[in-house]
């Protein structure tokens, strides 16, 4: 038989052991500092009908979606009525209106799961990956309170996640849509072509962005482009920093001061929940290119490693599942793309291949005494210490370098002289050293070893 | 705007929060036996290329594949390259192949991960379902104890699921072939029908077998039709009646002596590694359909839930990924189908919805304390118990029926006289009480009573 070359398709991050244990544990806290929070878990199908994934998109997304069809429904020429979900907003969206009268409201919930899109292969790019959504949707209304609890979530699932520095920088669409109004640039459409130049501030330098808004495309006043390319650059370095540089804009129309008002309790009742003020900061560059913001919007960066880009981004939307329900259900919700910032932070060097979740390998030095070998296993496991026995029979040295590879820390060892002695060897294959200890402190001494492993990171 | 109807396609088990949490403490416990015996994580992508998940199989597996398009491919015409996985073995052996020179052998994989197949709609039929598995994979060889050691997971993973009393049960496909062989049934495919008429007993009764066995289309003996049916029928009551029924068949070809040695190995070890004679035993019917077993085959079942099937299956099989390498790779597995079960459990009264993730509600008296709730809900947070905080103002007895709905147990009430005396109020909404404790031993007090919790279950 000819061989199939065993392979996966571009986009997907597929990988080893203890890369998948790195990859869970950053989950598993994630997940932790969600739950914490009083965030409540959703799954929904990977799979969901096409009509009711694309009734609001268009254009980029729609043309990314991958549609999933059956062998008998792809025999019979049908066009697929299935497709793959590319995001876990539109699904909670489905999920909330199908769902509205088993519901409490305010709405809390989590979500961590795969989303697809069919992107062009590119570096870094995925056609696969997680997301780590949490959302509290309210009925009817929902304070502006909430916006000031995701910060806090992002603080402490960043702090535990401790991949460096981080700093949680917020804006407010009203504030920032207010602030275009008073200077003549009122259209909501243009407002977002203006943002898109000064976007290229970076890239292109402050010249460029200057002629273009103020030459035949745009035709802002000068002033005008001034006063937006300064307004941009507002960054605060503390709290009361933050107050006085939201105060220093000035009065303006209806929807900057009702953005600097959600701005400013935004910022105190985060000060409140005790997120540390070196981690917060205005930002009044973000807008977050889509519509769908209303008013706080939120990205995260890593102080050291800007090139990463946003590792945690949301905001405030006025509703929910307008396409599937006439309940009106403003939100706030922050999204973690954690495949694709795993793979940064490996590419950065920020993470290392975990240590296995196998604590210890029960060594086989004699064949004869298999039994004891698995009741010294199966003490361990009682005691919750995830443990490999060997059964097949071998050199104790290439069961040393399995474990070694394996990236099994402790090996155990019990021979001849050590069930005469009742004694156990337990050999430490990080520190490269061994000792002796008594059968009946096994479980005791390895737990403190363990515990003091974890500590220790 | 039309509203489009929020739906799910048949054959999905979305589940609301409550139910939610009750099936991820399913899956939390099945990974933490799984770990617990040294079990590594994988991951592997939903979406594979048609061409690698469809190699071996064909027929009924292929008629229920999930073929997967992107737009762009879709509106070019072309016919589709990806799909979904259909099972976790697959994706197993392609990854096995795929990485080989990276992994360490015997490569012992967990994996729980949701899986895809384009089933007729049907009640109880999933076309979106989880599947929990675990393999040891050998190369060139893999030593027969590891046959033992899945049944001490598979022990260990039931009990602590704590879903009543249940017994694995266990047979060998070589002493099936060596049995049938000397009774002149000699041909595989020939051992195959039998089999599946034998499967009929149950509902057709042993008349009808025989005389279908006997009948034109077998012929088989009458002398060997009894023994065929007394074989089937074979179950032990502890480790010794295993024994003594496994002699009682007295010699016959090699197949035969191998498949009994075999048993008798791992019916020692599994007495070896603990698991108690009550929960397992020989039950010489089992046979697992797919051509896929060589040796060993499991099933569990439920005691007092027979109709319920086996809820955990697997067994030993010759060369995993032949298909991909031409490296010989044994190994041995099972697999729990977590949907399916849990579906099956609800459906039969055995799990309910489970108590909140979240442990305490921070109520909100007076709007002007919103600082002090906070940092009451993030103290409890630090330490480790699971908060919401009411942050909308509204009426206590509104907030304790939120509460109650949403099955968080305990509500803290921390008002104006709460304040003057340093003192919180403990609402337990379970057991409809409450109490007084002093602000700084709030913590400990709550700990207490969530172990207590957790401990009765």
């Amino acid at each position: 038989m000819a061989l199939t070359p065993a392979r996966t398709m571009p986009g997907v991050l597929e990988l080893l052991p203890l890369d998948q244990v790195a990859f869970q544990r950053m989950l598993d806290t994630i997940r932790r500092n969600y739950e914490r929070f009083g965030f409540l878990p959703v799954e929904t199908p990977a799979i969901e009908y096409a009509d009711v994934l694309l009734t609001k998109t268009g254009g980029e997304t729609e043309r990314q979606v991958y549609f999933v069809q059956s062998t008998g429904s792809l025999e019979q020429g049908e066009k697929p009525e299935l497709a793959l979900r590319f995001d876990l907003t539109v699904p909670l969206a489905r999920y909330v209106a199908e769902h509205e009268r088993d519901l409490s409201f305010p709405f809390r919930r989590y979500q961590m799961q795969r989303v697809y899109r069919g992107e062009r292969a590119q570096r870094g790019r995925f056609r696969e990956f997680y997301q780590c959504d949490i959302d509290v949707i309210g009925k009817d209304s929902l304070s502006i309170r909430y916006d000031a609890e995701l910060p806090a979530v992002i603080y402490s699932v960043f702090r535990e996640l401790a991949i460096g520095p981080f700093t949680i920088q917020l804006n407010n669409r009203k504030l920032m849509r207010g602030y275009f109004e008073s200077l003549g640039v009122a259209d909501a459409e243009q407002q977002m072509l203006v943002l898109r130049e000064v976007d290229k501030l970076d890239k292109r330098g402050a010249d460029y962005v200057r002629d273009t808004l103020t030459g035949e495309g745009f035709g802002l006043a000068p002033e005008a482009v001034e006063k937006i390319l300064a307004f941009v650059q507002v960054r605060s370095t503390s709290l009361q920093d933050a107050f006085d540089r939201l105060d220093a804009l000035g009065a303006g129309p209806e929807a900057l001061e009702q953005g600097r008002a959600e701005l400013k309790e935004v910022l105190g009742l985060i000060h409140a929940l005790g997120v540390p003020e070196t981690h917060y900061a205005l930002n009044l560059s973000i807008a977050r290119g889509l519509d769908y913001y209303t008013g706080t919007v939120y990205e995260t960066t890593l102080n050291e490693h800007p090139q990463i880009g946003s590792i945690c981004s949301g905001g405030r939307y006025e509703n929910l599942a307008g396409q599937y329900t006439k309940s009106h259900l403003p939100g706030v919700g922050i999204s973690i793309g954690l495949s694709r910032l795993y793979w940064q932070l490996r590419e950065a060097g920020l993470v290392a291949t975990a240590q296995s979740t196998v604590d210890v390998l029960v060594t086989q030095m004699d064949e004869a005494q298999l039994p004891a070998y698995l009741a010294l296993a199966g003490e361990l496991r009682a005691a919750g210490i995830a443990t490999e026995a060997v059964l097949e029979a071998g050199k104790l040295g290439k069961q040393f370098k399995y474990a070694d590879r394996a990236g099994i820390r402790f090996a155990v060892v019990l021979g001849e002289d050590e069930l005469a002695k009742g004694v156990v060897t337990v050999k430490d294959l990080r520190r490269g050293d061994q000792f002796e200890v008594a059968r009946a402190e096994l479980v005791k001494t390895l737990r403190v070893e363990l515990e003091q492993a974890a500590a220790m990171g």
